[in-house]
């Protein structure tokens, strides 16, 4: 047996305990009692510490350096790589950091989890301290290994290959034109009447029947997935059995059918990853969170806020609730859909404020990595953030700096695979409807055929053959470009 | 590390494995679409697979044998005796022997599945005789290693230390009076008028918020564990997480209000099995099939077919059905509850008939295991023995000899513990009653506390402390003796 097939034999083990855990972990956000949670936690850290052994065995480095020399295909060569990737990731760590680390990360969200109400950031900051400088560590440890820089390797962990370099100047883009764009929105819709509001109750049952309708108009396989009910709403399973979540409020039907369908896009990624031999291997799996980002992005905002395909669900919207009257038709859920708002929360941004939460983040998160700022003064830095490139000013940590998980969970580097993957998706959908003039029209009739075709041959089938940016260059002609971004926001929220 | 402590060490482990493929195989049958089925398989496969290569290192058997001179109390005694017992059945067995079982298992169960509604019992003969050949060969050399007979080996994979030696004058016992007594039975029941029928549709949400109702009278602690459904009923889980299912007729609400109670027995063990310490290790778990059916059945046959609970819980039933007029009655309600009947399959049987069912395929089993008795004579023979003890022969061998997928599927030696367990839920009953008078009336106010309490000391929190008979000899002051089942039987078909 050559040293690649033992690989790959080695890697199809630890995919199917992967896959274990993900189905176990879907189990526990969405199905679990809590009574459940203390052993459901043994059996996940006993599953990952088996998986930690079969990657860190002593013959994985021997094996990925000789099977370089063995005659492979270009996806061998690939997964290859992508095995070499894990393993740096997984093996890079002396084991009393990463025990520490996840000690050190929880402690940090359960002290985060009482000091974000309170609105009270020194709380958490002895906690968070040590958590950056033991996040900082592997920061390091990895850089070495990667032969990148303290942020790169952090964000390599969710965007492989991804660099900080290539985001600067994108992100300085948008924040030169995003505050005024934002000005001139804002300005455009305040002169527009407001759009009519809907008329609640807007009953669990019939949200879940809305969402099930239109998750297979966009082409979700029922026989490789489920949608079921969480309290934080993911794309979760296996390729061969997506597991989404949603939750519904009552009062407002429009952030679980448009979560359904940001999920959804998720999913149909996952469904659409190659089959047979390398369902199992790493060159198999979606390619990193920006592209992941740009899927579920692409359906969410660039098909599903289109106004064809709003004036193809606006009848079964109205039909779901059993709605009458003017606030029901496509012209007014179109305006709903597209509203802009500064606000403080990330979470609740829409498509032209959003990005300005990612890049206050991201230009924070790394200056603290790199060691260019202290913690204790996050607060005010952020606040500054909100003020230049929004105009509005945190009334508290609480809407301030504390809002999300990501920093006190130990995710350092993730943010800006939101942004890259909104971008991405703008790009991505104006190369499908250049490429087939159909897709707009088809979103119109609820046909995704053509669009799903298009994303299965130049995104989901490619598993992780290319890197990120050699994907997105093939697929569009160019790597990623902002003007294409720019373009979009400016056609759709100051032209039509 | 005493070699002990080691041993508790590697069993907490394969206990983590053990549970994470219980939800896995839960979630198979009660979430799972169709398409999930193969990734599954490999998830299920692997994970066994590791299992399988923890307890079978080659360390296990000295680390056993060592331990035993360490000083151990009496849980840890009988942990190691459980440990020996897991190390046997798993290491005893060729690699080989293993994967040709596994393989022939899965073969013959398929052509089962097409033989048996086609009433050809022939189709399925060559792979019942290969199967039938492995597991002679399994039965043997585990014979060999527990230093037992050859068809005790393969039932001590179900109930640990159960004999045939033990079985078989009881079985004896009920084959000398049931024919006589189902005769007497029926001519009483005969005098009587036939029970009312109630009016269906019963809707499946009425039916499981009764069922949900009746679970939590029971003492079933929904922290723990969840009601679900799926296509074959069974109580799955771990006992820190139950998971039950059941199936809703909605021409008929008593198959799955009496499913659920009984599988309400089966949660109710695993939920009071020693927590803490034990509750990862083999002393910790239910102990054995016979028990096991015990507990579902004592709930089931014993507690609610009594006529106090059934006072208790007709005006539930009629509640939650929206019923009207003496077909809802308590008394009509236990008359249907109690109805015997002459047929020929087992999984409709009555309390009175069903041990007949179990005495024909023990005696049969037995017979085939240790070679007095061809394969090709099995049709005849199980025809012969409906004759004997129900007086009524099997049209054709789809309601013979292949309705039943045990043997077809590889359990060989597992139906006794069907009606060892009725046996031993009434003299468990009788023996609860004796020591507390207020259980029965308990029952009559929906107050299963004092029952409960009974088993929790005497049989769910003793985990495997104890061999199976000791703990029914201590429970009740003596092993199984079948005359209190049917004085049990007696009182309740003849006498009330």
């Amino acid at each position: 047996m050559t040293a690649y097939a033992r690989l790959e034999a080695t890697f199809r083990k630890l995919a199917a305990i992967g896959d274990a855990l993900s189905m176990l972990q879907w189990d526990a956000s969405a199905m679990m009692p809590d009574g459940g949670a203390e052993s459901r936690a043994e059996q996940v850290a006993t599953l990952r510490g088996i998986s930690h052994e079969i990657i860190t065995a002593p013959e994985i480095p021997d094996l990925l350096d000789q099977a370089e020399g063995e005659g492979l295909d270009a996806w061998e060569r690939a997964n290859l790589r992508e095995m070499r990737r894990d393993w740096i990731h997984s093996a890079a760590l002396p084991a009393d950091l990463v025990d520490a680390l996840a000690r050190a990360e929880s402690a940090c969200e359960m002290i985060w989890r009482e000091a974000r109400p309170a609105a009270d950031f020194k709380r958490v900051l002895p906690a968070l301290s040590d958590l950056l400088g033991l996040v900082r560590q592997m920061g390091a440890i990895k850089s070495e290994k990667l032969g990148v820089g303290i942020y790169d390797a952090l964000l390599d962990q969710y965007e492989p290959g991804g660099r900080s370099a290539e985001i600067d100047p994108v992100f300085d883009h948008l924040e030169g034109f995003l505050p005024g764009f934002i000005a001139q929105v804002l300005d455009v819709q305040a002169r527009r009447p407001a759009p009519l509001p809907l008329p609640a109750p807007f009953p669990a049952a019939a949200q879940k029947e809305l969402g099930l309708k239109l998750m297979a108009v966009l082409g979700f396989d029922f026989n490789h997935g489920r949608l079921d009910v969480s309290h934080h709403p993911f794309c979760g399973g296996t390729p061969d059995d997506v597991r989404l979540t949603t939750r519904y409020n009552e009062s407002d039907f429009a952030p679980a059918l448009m979560g359904v369908l940001h999920e959804t896009g998720h999913a149909l990624y996952e469904q659409g990853t190659p089959k047979g031999r390398w369902r199992s291997q790493p060159v198999g799996r979606s390619r990193g969170m920006v592209l992941h980002e740009s899927q579920s992005l692409l359906m969410e905002m660039q098909a599903c806020r289109s106004r064809p395909f709003v004036d193809f669900a606006a009848p079964l919207i109205k039909q779901a609730f059993g709605g009458q009257g003017p606030e029901w038709e496509a012209d007014n859920l179109y305006r709903r859909g597209i509203r802009v708002e500064r606000g403080f929360i990330r979470v609740e941004a829409d498509e032209c404020t959003y990005p300005a939460h990612v890049i206050i983040r991201y230009r924070l998160e790394k200056a603290l990595i790199e060691g260019r700022m202290e913690l204790a003064d996050l607060p005010e830095a952020w606040n500054q953030g909100y003020r230049r490139l929004l105009g509005i000013t945190p009334p508290d940590d609480r809407l301030g700096c504390l809002q999300d998980i990501h920093w006190y969970g130990g995710s350092w580097g993730y943010f800006p695979t939101y942004t890259l993957g909104a971008m991405t998706a703008a790009q991505l959908f104006q190369a499908a409807q250049a490429a087939d003039p159909d897709i707009l029209p088809g979103l119109g009739r609820g046909d995704f055929k053509p669009l799903l075709g298009w994303l299965r041959t130049h995104v989901h089938g490619q598993g992780s053959l290319l890197t990120g940016r050699d994907l997105v260059t093939r697929a569009t002609g160019r790597p990623l470009d902002p003007a294409v971004f720019e373009a979009h926001l400016r056609r759709r929220y100051l032209e039509e």
